[in-house]
């Protein structure tokens, strides 16, 4: 039975939505999956009760103390050791689960996810993907999404790898197309990055690279996995994230764009540690995390942190 | 008067598109504006015969070639001397004209622009920005957005005066809020290159400095100048071209996102050189090419190099 610590105080509408979202998983998961619940006991607990969530499906972990919003990542996970996102960073580390979900403060999972528990070997620099929704209903992934703003060609080239093992193993793309984001179309445009980034990407054995990719193929049916570095991609995922703002606010109502509501893909995985972390959006409901929770337990039960091992140890040719 | 020098084969609709442009701005502006038009004249004087733009409003210049939309920049720029971008850079070069306008081979435009023509003195990089449309209809302006893959700080630092120039004296804003794209909203956030912009841009007095803003700011009335690099810029751009391109195949007619139609722009603004270009997207039409005589102009009579040379000599700090 895989056990998911899950931050009850992270996001705008904890612990309410969190519990909501703890309790729409267990319906339909009961039996396979153990919550371990990490929260403020008198803010969580009489919620909790009334909930109606089964006893024997999750565990309480009490944290008095709470990282907010917009405190400073590392000062705030080295002062406040008793803070959800610590102690769930903790349990992780130590073994007591084996994934940690959060939709608190961004930077502080990050920090977390990076210095808490082990890189997997031979990944220089673990990467957070996000979904880009397209048009035939499926999903696409853009990595990196803000966790490495500054990038050599080799770190793009293991993006590349992590987030065509995600595609393929949680997003069950068959051999994702793997785009290199780029300024024009020919092998040898774009920033010296890029330019060193494409040969790396073409010799790739684990990837399926279809070759550079443009700003206009982003929200069309291109590519599977695409590959940019993490400023381009936070600017990307902003931008596109705020098309739906801008939709609601014109009075679209349009099931393609509907999905530009990036709240209900419930957070965005980083790739390349040891466990699975998910990170979620501040805003997140309910169905955000019910999602975050099977997309942890999807990264479990699929082995994907196993095949990434697999690729990054150089051997094996990997196509799932 | 001023002289206009216009490309009659650039873009996928030349030359028909092209007159029906210079006809429709000569009707609104006969006696203000002589127009240089360069093309093959087999091709488009006996178009032009019928079109009825009055004889005194133009020049015919023969240009027996034309550079076509997939070669290659420098070497067709080379090569054929005796295209229609060639001649129009030399007209433009040798004073002849005073402007020059283009929608054929981008890339053709932009060597065009860097090397046949001089950069004013003080800017290290000639920047060419896009526009972005608002949802109160006015527009805010982009700046790399892809004339510059690789950048220093102080070219984001330039790039900031001369679109603060262009917002104030083209787009008619007086104080152009100045934002420098990022992913986080705090000084001190983002890769390199911004970390080490941000402090020059507090310190530029050309510009009204608002620090910050990130991909969710684009397309909302946060900034009129947003600036970045060009790798950046030009993702941003062209998602946001293909926004438009959704939009219409979801059939959904809205004010706003109609105004995501780029082509009725009429093209983007070589900022930085010493005469004013403009290079038209491949698809413009009439209404695209006569807001590309239109900008022409106005950067002539409202002196904007002259301001820009100003702002770069470093002595006066300038407010229009």
């Amino acid at each position: 039975m895989v056990r998911i610590g899950i931050d009850m105080m992270g996001g705008d509408l904890a612990p309410q939505e969190v519990i909501k979202g703890c309790k729409a998983y267990i319906s339909d998961n009961t039996g396979s999956t153990h919550l371990v619940l990490i929260g403020d006991e008198t803010k969580v607990q009489p919620l909790l009760a009334d909930a109606g969530i089964p006893d024997n499906s999750y565990t309480f972990i009490h944290a008095p103390e709470v990282i907010e919003m917009n405190e400073h990542p590392t000062k705030a996970l080295k002062e406040k050791q008793h803070s959800s996102i610590a102690i769930g960073f903790h349990l992780l580390a130590t073994g007591e689960t084996d994934a940690f979900i959060s939709a608190g403060n961004t930077g502080a999972m990050m920090v977390g996810a990076l210095f808490s528990i082990k890189t997997i070997e031979g990944v220089s620099r673990p990467t957070i993907g996000a979904y880009l929704p397209r048009e035939d209903g499926s999903l696409g992934l853009l990595v990196d999404v803000g966790l490495n703003a500054d990038c050599k060609p080799e770190n793009l080239n293991q993006f590349a790898t992590l987030g065509s093992l995600f595609a393929r193993n949680i997003l069950n793309i068959d051999n994702p197309r793997t785009g290199l984001l780029n300024i024009g179309e020919e092998e040898g445009k774009g920033n010296l990055l890029a330019q060193a980034a494409f040969p790396l990407l073409k010799e790739n054995q684990h990837i399926h690279f279809i070759g550079n990719v443009e700003g206009r193929d982003l929200l069309i049916d291109k590519a599977e996995v695409y590959v940019c570095d993490g400023f381009t991609g936070n600017v990307i995922l902003k931008m596109a994230e705020s098309i739906y703002d801008l939709v609601k606010r014109r009075n679209i109502n349009d099931e393609h764009f509907n999905r530009f509501n990036f709240e209900m893909y419930g957070g965005v995985p980083v790739l390349g540690v040891a466990k699975p972390v998910i990170i979620g959006h501040g805003v997140s409901q309910a169905t955000a995390f019910k999602n975050m929770i099977r997309t942890a337990v999807a990264m479990l039960q699929t082995g994907l942190n196993e095949k990434i091992k697999e690729a990054f140890s150089g051997t094996e040719s990997l196509k799932k």
